[in-house]
C-alpha cells in the first residue's frame, strides 16, 4: 500500500483582518496510522462557523488559539478508516473536533459515534442537532431567559444560530424580531419561520429607529450575534431588566482594534444583564438539548436551512462568505465519498 | 410672621463636563406652606452621590433627569417644621427624596420617619444604613454573588459604597482587593477594613499587571464603580464565569462621549456576566438590608467613614470632590440647627 497523504489547510500566519490565502495555506502531509486509543476519520463534513475566526487570533479566548502551523480547527464528521480503539470499527461514522483536512486522527474518547441508520442527514449533527442548535437552545433559554409575551430581538437572524433562536423564542410565546442583510432573508424569517417582523439592516436606515418601530413594547431579550453598531442601537431599545445574550460579535472579527459599545451605560440605566456564553458552558446538558431539538425537528416545529459546498479546496473562500452575509443558514463543506 | 424663604441650588443648564456655577445656580424662593397630605422638612443633612451627576444630564436613565430650573435632586434628612398630614408632627425627623435646598416639601407617603431617640447618628441613614449601604449590600450579594474562597475586586474602594462592599465580601470569606487613589486610602482599606490588598491606581502603573499581581488566582467578582480604563483592565483579569456588578462609572460622568470598553469580548471568552443595577431594584427588600447592615454596625463588623461638610452654600464645590477623589467615605452636607 502506498503512503497515504492528508491534505490540510493550516494557519501559516495570523490574519490582521479578513483571512487570506497567505494566512491559511494548503499542504499535503503523510497520513500516519492512529496511535494507541486513536481513530482516523476520513472526513465527510467540515463545519464552518464564525467562532473559527476568533481561534485564528492570538487573544485570550474560551479555547486555545490555533497554533501557527496547525491545521485550522473545526468540528468534523467522518467515517472511520483506521481504528486503534475497541470502541470504533472501520466504517463507523463519528463527529470530532478536527480540522480543515481530509483525515482527522483523534483519541477515541473524544469522538461521538453517530447512528447513520437512523436516517438523519449527517450534516445536521454539525448544525441544528449539533453545536449550532445547542448554542441557540442554551443561549436563548438559559442566558436570554425569555418569558411568554416578551419581545426577543435576534441579529444575524437568518444564520445557523439566529434562525433557531427565533423559532425557539416563538415557541416560548414571545414576539420575535429578526435582523438580516437581504430582503429574501427577511421574507424567509417571517414567511417560513414565523418571526413577527424582520429588519433588513442594510436598508433600514437608523438602527435605533428601526428596532424601536419593530419592537413597540421595547426589547426584553437581545440575542447578539453581531456586536458593533447594532448592539449599540439595541442597547437604547431595551426594557428595564432586559437580558442581552452575547453569542458572538461577527461584525468585529475582521476589524483591527474595534471600538467598544458606547451605549453600555444603559446597563445601569435599565438594570440590564449582558452575559457572554459558549455552548461549552452546557456540556453536561447536551443530551437534553439534542433530544429537544430532535423532537422539534421531527414535529416540524423547527425549520432548518443549510448550505453545503463540495470540496475541501473551496474551504477558505466558503468560510469568508460567513462575513459578507452571502450564506443563508448553516454553512458546511462536504468531501464526497467516491465509489 | 414674615414670609420665609427657601434657598435652593437649581439646575440652570446641563453640564457638558464638570458641573460649574453656571450650571448650578443659587436662588431664594418664597417657602409655600405644605399642601394637603404634604410635610415641610427643614433639611439637616443632604446626601452627595455620584449618581446625581447622571441625573443632571438629559440621557435616558433609571429615573427622570432633573428638569431644567428644578432644584438639584438629592436624598435629604430633615426635621418637620410644618405638617399637613396626620402621620407627621412638627419636630419629627424624616428622610425624603429632596433637593439641594434648605426646606423640602413632599407628600407624607414618600417620607421615612427616623427614630432620633435610638441614638444612631442621623447621617448614617444617608450612608451605611441608607441608599449607599443598600447599594453595596444588594449589589455585592445579589449581582456579584460571591462565594467563599473567591476573589472580589472593588474599585473606588475607599468610597461610601466600595468600602462597604469590601467588608461584606470579607465576611463572605472572599479574598478582597480594593483600588483607591491615595496611599492613605489604601492603608485604611488594609489596616482598618481588613482588605487583603489594595492598589493605588494613581501610582501602580499598568492596571492589568497590578490587578494580576494583587489577584494571583484571578478575579471572580468585580464590583465596578469607575468604568473606563480600570474596567478594561479588570476584564482581562477575570476568571471563567466571573460576575461584573456595574454600580456606576464615575470616571466617565464628566467626559463628553466617553469611549466604550474595548476588552468586552472577554464576556464571551470567559462566559462572563456584566450586570447593571441600582438600589431601586431591591426596594421590596430594603428592610432586610437595613436590618443586616445595622447588626453588622452594632457588632463592630462594619467600619464606616463619613465626611460631613457644613453649609448649604458649600454644596457645589463639595459635590465636585467626589470626582477628584479628595473625599474619603460618604460625603454629606450638614445645615446645622441653630438655637
Amino acid at each position: 500500500m502506498t503512503q497515504m497523504t492528508n491534505r490540510q489547510y493550516f494557519l501559516a500566519s495570523r490574519p490582521a483582518q479578513m483571512p487570506t490565502a497567505d494566512n491559511v495555506q494548503c499542504r499535503d502531509v503523510p497520513l500516519a496510522p492512529p496511535g494507541p486509543g486513536e481513530v482516523t476519520l476520513r472526513n465527510l463534513y467540515i463545519s464552518l462557523d464564525p467562532a473559527i475566526r476568533g481561534w485564528m487570533g492570538d487573544a485570550p479566548n474560551y479555547i486555545e488559539p490555533i497554533a501557527l502551523g496547525d491545521a485550522v480547527r473545526s468540528s468534523v464528521i467522518g467515517r472511520v478508516v483506521s481504528s486503534n480503539s475497541p470502541d470504533f470499527a472501520v466504517g463507523d461514522v463519528a463527529m470530532s473536533v478536527g480540522a480543515w483536512e481530509q483525515y482527522t486522527t483523534a483519541p477515541a474518547a473524544g469522538l461521538n459515534k453517530l447512528d447513520e441508520a437512523a436516517g438523519i442527514p449527517l450534516s445536521l449533527f454539525l448544525g441544528a442537532l449539533g453545536p449550532t442548535g445547542l448554542t441557540a437552545y442554551f443561549g436563548l433559554l438559559e442566558v436570554g431567559r425569555p418569558r411568554a409575551g416578551e419581545t426577543v430581538l435576534v441579529s444575524a437572524a437568518a444564520g445557523a444560530v439566529g434562525s433557531v433562536v427565533g423559532q425557539i423564542a416563538r415557541m416560548q410565546g414571545c414576539r420575535v424580531v429578526g435582523m438580516a442583510g437581504t430582503d429574501d432573508k427577511c421574507a424567509w424569517l417571517v414567511d417560513a419561520l414565523g418571526f413577527d417582523a424582520a429588519i433588513n439592516y442594510r436598508t433600514c436606515g437608523d438602527y435605533t429607529a428601526a428596532i424601536g418601530k419593530a419592537c413597540p413594547a421595547g426589547v426584553d431579550v437581545y440575542f447578539d450575534n453581531v456586536g458593533g453598531e447594532i448592539l449599540d442601537a439595541a442597547l437604547l431599545c431595551l426594557n428595564p431588566h432586559a437580558r442581552v445574550a452575547v453569542c458572538g460579535w461577527i461584525s468585529t472579527y475582521n476589524v483591527a482594534n474595534p471600538p467598544g459599545p458606547v451605549n453600555l451605560w444603559q446597563l445601569v440605566a435599565k438594570s440590564v444583564t449582558l452575559q457572554g456564553f459558549t455552548v461549552l458552558d452546557y456540556l453536561d446538558r447536551f443530551g437534553e438539548g439534542i433530544g429537544q431539538l430532535a423532537r422539534w425537528l421531527q414535529e416540524g416545529k423547527l425549520q432548518y436551512r443549510e448550505e453545503i459546498v463540495d470540496g475541501l479546496d473551496n474551504i477558505l473562500p466558503t468560510f469568508l462568505r460567513l462575513f459578507d452575509g452571502s450564506n443563508a443558514g448553516k454553512l458546511v463543506i462536504r468531501i464526497p465519498e467516491q465509489g
